[in-house]
């Protein structure tokens, strides 16, 4: 079971601008978690339609939080990005040629267990989370 | 965030299995649920490892459940399958370069997250998923 990988990023980028004060370019955040600019680009434009984070052009300008760390819970991130939360295929969009369907109670359980996995996280702020991990000084600063 | 496919399988296996009396071929297993034989192989050989199934050689033979229904949970299905269940990059084995390494709080909550997800499924039995769930009459009998 592994989240999708632009949860991953999302999660990172939220914990470095949480304990980064000064507005941070894309190029700087994406060098300093080593992830490709353009999924960079897209995971700040989706949390930025959020209101997780703001940009702002120009000189000055960068990427910040647009809500307190406090406010944040990693369940409320990782449920932005894992929209369809679909741990069993059947649970998802596409085309499923499973014989159970359409009455199978594994769904239910699944997706009730899926609940307790975000609700889990939910215990979690974005500020417990950054405060207790420690970065090197130089992506901090540098 | 979805679980591996493997798993996916082994729960419809079992799910097969536990409403169907007879001992099944694995090539039957793998026509009904439309899945590849040499898949249905590997996953028949690790339930039965685990002891979840039994297979019978020669005529007669074939899978069947190798403990009652009632005592397996989905969790303990889904934890077999499941094995490292890193649903952070930072939690499986692979070279990870992730900046907040080793101080990272994130991971013990993706830790805790994923037990909640297990013990959720702990409280259903392969019983309670099959029992409330319909096959097609042509799939149980023919």
């Amino acid at each position: 079971m592994r989240l999708n990988r632009a949860t991953d990023t999302a999660l990172r980028v939220l914990m470095l601008l949480a304990k980064v004060p000064a507005p941070m370019s894309v190029v700087a955040l994406a060098a300093r978690l080593d992830v490709p600019h353009s999924n960079a680009m897209k995971i700040i434009a989706r949390l930025s339609a959020a209101g997780f984070v703001e940009t702002q052009r120009g000189r000055g300008g960068g990427v910040t939080m647009g809500m307190p760390a406090e406010a944040i819970t990693v369940g409320r991130i990782v449920a932005l990005f894992e929209t369809d939360m679909a741990v069993v295929e059947c649970l998802g969009d596409g085309d499923v040629t499973c014989p159970f369907l359409p009455r199978c109670a594994l769904k239910r359980a699944m997706s009730a267990a899926t609940e307790a996995f975000i609700a889990s996280l939910d215990g979690y702020s974005l500020a417990d989370i950054a405060g207790r991990s420690q970065l090197p000084r130089a992506l901090v600063t540098g």
